[in-house]
């Protein structure tokens, strides 16, 4: 059966694959491979441009079914159009993740990557919010399958022990004033 | 096992779960009511706000998974939690359908629903595209069963037929002159 | 009677609560931590995130009348959710100040934190007025209590006389030269 | 002892005190009026305009304390200055509400009203917010009055039922076709 | 010699090609049409989406020059990736134009357009500015051309005429009252 | 005769009063200075808060005539009321310049100062334009006094001649290489 | 001597000039013009475009202050160049008022005409604010004639009766409720 | 025959000519420069003022095409009104490039240059993309000259290839770990 679970004990079968418009943003990517790896997830990443390398986004995309891949995470600044352009290519689903950069910070990356036309859906989260691409794939592979969901809901209760102990750390700084 | 194409098999039992912040929203909603249905995937429908029903908002979303959905789409205008509340609670995808409405056309909703913190996603659409919300709930199901893959396909070969009439009838028209 | 300066006397009692959605926007409260200090309202403060730690808001905000706070101060940046989450759990006031952060500036935490539906309120202040969110405070808990305004109605002499005072410096300066 | 409740015994004595900047502004202030009716705070109201009538504003915000008012809601579009004119005159409370307007659809009035500087506060409710002024006003003068804290409790509760009869009419509805 | 009066008498060839994302943008694109017709300039004009037909969007444009096509138009709204799709696959100028469309009223549609990464411009024109998208493939197209020069410049001396003439209606009007 | 002209020669009487909201602005005012130096026009310069001290802005806008000031430049940032309130309470043209701040790099202050209601203009000049509201002064005084226009024309002249030596040197340089 | 009132015994010509980009705007411009005839100001008025009639505007800049007008009063939309044209070819104070057009609804006119470059600045008043572009014109020439002063405390004396007259009717109406 | 190919061999005639609002923005510039100098386009360089040398710029944009320049560029900030000024003068296409400045970022020159009136078309490139205007001068030169397409095409390999290099170090640096 084709689920997430039989493609893992393929080990290196991406599940995810990551496409950035330059190699420069690959500093911005960090939480994004962080969050990959801490769930175990397989995953690729790679340079494509929408604009410099027209007929790589349109292989890679078009390919990635094929290659097992189930969730595309594209990473684009400015005329953000690398979402788009591989989620006009392929049935699966297209996490958007628009970069800041000088001068209009993201706000163009931002626009150009949700607003698009019906029928062809780009799963956008926040401008850098490389953490958020990662989780929200983990996410989406874990509808069909039940271990990753209790993976998630562990790392969910770690999130909020953590902001629990800064809280309490913070209350105790304060109070031995 | 629990993959959503044994799940459809329990006819009445939704996959995905809708909510919007208010009953006035409906209209907006068709064209992903529409959506699910020309996918045969079963849903349901409710209106929570995340500010007037905070607690229903509470209870909706922890109970999500256990009712067996496995995607929640969230509508809603203004400061738009409801998206984000949805995400804090449950470990299924969000995804966040900004709703416009004067006097800020909607820039508030999209803001509010997309700029999460991190370890938190929403997976958001744009501004009152209701369509997408519901086609990217279908991609997401189908990251686990290829048939619906197959259905996507065969859409998006609809779509661009569809485009390329359109194309054709106008330069019929044009030419005709 | 249950007003203000009965509650005063009960020296450890928090009349204000102030909650942050990260400790790293502990520096960004001074100014209302001073406010509050200068007015001489006791207060406590506590990192609450509404979307890691969503319970922890939920227990926080029901309880907080109860524990005889009369006001809740709530700072948040980006798709700044923590006021409006505790506005939809209590009846008290509850102060909302947007935080700014990049890349947005905080233009997202103030359309989160201000554009709330109808019956639900958050008493915004400028991003990152941390002062004006500890005034508003004391402004709102002395409508109750006559000689807290007498307090203010001090300050703004003196703020005023603090503005008269860099006036006559800088002609003095000016004229010097 | 001044408190709210003891006020209200004189009946015609308002407790909140609300100026607009146009008389033209009154049907946007219907949201505010019903609030502070359901409520049974008495209140006032006036047309003062900041820029042309500065002498009213000036004795208008000087002497609403003295008149036994608690708090006073301010309601102006455009270059919104009148609630930080009523504020930088008085200690009292003032809610600032933005009125939206052709061309710039109330952004202008929302930064007018929420980025004063440090010590002189606004409350700033949401564009055309007006049933929030009105509602802020009485979780404000509620700070000091158990029994509006109650009514306060009873209203969320009629809210919250008015949303999920809402869902359960919508449910009746879809399931009927 | 290859220049555009050489191909001009090859009746039917266009040498400009316009492509809209929907064929509902046609009566945007008539001051386009009618600026082209009364220059002369052969074109010819389809739907093309690049989100929803990206194979068609690239044999388009890979096609153009082949076919002898010296300048594209491509018209677009929302997340308005045409012009630069066709941008990054052909050397001829791309002519964009952003398309207003509710909610975001051409914003979304002007970032996406200008704001393309280094090597791959778009010359983009106002929002919905249909007119100045002809006349600029017109000038374009003059660069190589002093006769179809010389017709700008008349054109430019009819516009001044037309302003003066109202001028001096205006004026006529004004004194007779 | 009351003219500009005629007031200069009472030395010490200023024909342009300045106000800044902050003393902190005054580095910000150094172009404006500068400006009304080389013209010759006496001014004086003072630190008055809209907000902070209100009756201080009152008593100097209402005074400013009677003093024989013939403009005011008001310089503020954020909700900056300065120059509204000085044209609430004049005749006198009032010179807005918005400053500048963190963290909306002084939209606020542009919206708040340039969007005053029907009968109380603000002239306003660019964020931060400090030379620009000093040049604007001399314009206004200079339209009762033609010798000021004589100076503001070799002013003209200068500030060419500045440009196209500039614009010399650079190709110097560049044919250098 | 050469004052305003001097010229205004020359009853045909005008101190004030209007330029606007558009005859269609002129609807945009009656409140300037009644202002101009409630002051008794003689003036002109023009079609002049910086882009289609750029001789035109440079040749009505340049002989301005020679036909005896004091102030020059431009209005355009979009990319709104005429005023700053004007400012560059003029010393008189030119008056700069945006005109709000779809989609950008006057903020692209107010960037356009407000942030001119040092040593040319132009007195921007509100978008579409025409009876603002009047009364400033009236501010500016009444600076060297105290009568138009007078006239102009007149009008703020009757602006401020009709508001408290406006107040006073709505409280009547309230109160008859 | 007046093509580009036979205007080149007449060594220093440049064919485009770059104008720049201030000398200080010859270091954005310098991709624009690169570009031209990549393709063997020979270019002069001038500073120019909108707004400061009126003449100097009247002069210079109805001169160019004597001159024998095909394209003009022209890049400014703030209301950037150089391109628009040059696109009034003359019939050769201008390609305009907003500059970015503190405070608005470019937003307010983008604004200014790319919405231009109906007949006056600018070819806007992004805010700060200086290549891209050097670019786009080359494509626009090649529509009549097929050896500059050859190059272009060249350089589109070039690129294509530079990510395709960066995209396997990157996988080769990250297999490595």
């Amino acid at each position: 059966m084709d689920t997430p679970s039989t493609q893992r004990s393929k080990a290196t079968q991406p599940l995810v694959s990551i496409v950035m418009g330059s190699d420069s943003d690959l500093p911005k990517m960090e939480g994004c491979l962080d969050a990959l790896h801490e769930f175990g997830i397989p995953f690729d990443i790679q340079v494509v441009s929408a604009h410099r390398t027209p007929q790589l986004a349109h292989e890679f995309a078009s390919g990635a079914e094929g290659r097992g891949v189930r969730v595309i995470i594209a990473a684009a600044g400015g005329a953000a159009h690398l979402a788009g352009v591989m989620a006009s290519l392929t049935v699966l689903p297209v996490i958007g993740m628009p970069i800041a950069a000088a001068p209009l910070q993201g706000i163009d990356a931002l626009y150009s990557t949700v607003q698009m036309p019906p029928g062809v859906p780009v799963a956008t989260v926040g401008v850098d919010a490389s953490r958020n691409a990662g989780i929200l794939a983990v996410q989406i592979l874990a509808t069909g399958e039940p271990a990753l969901r209790e993976k998630l809901k562990a790392f969910k209760i770690r999130m909020a022990d953590g902001v629990r102990e800064k809280s309490k750390k913070l209350q105790d700084k304060l109070s031995a004033k």
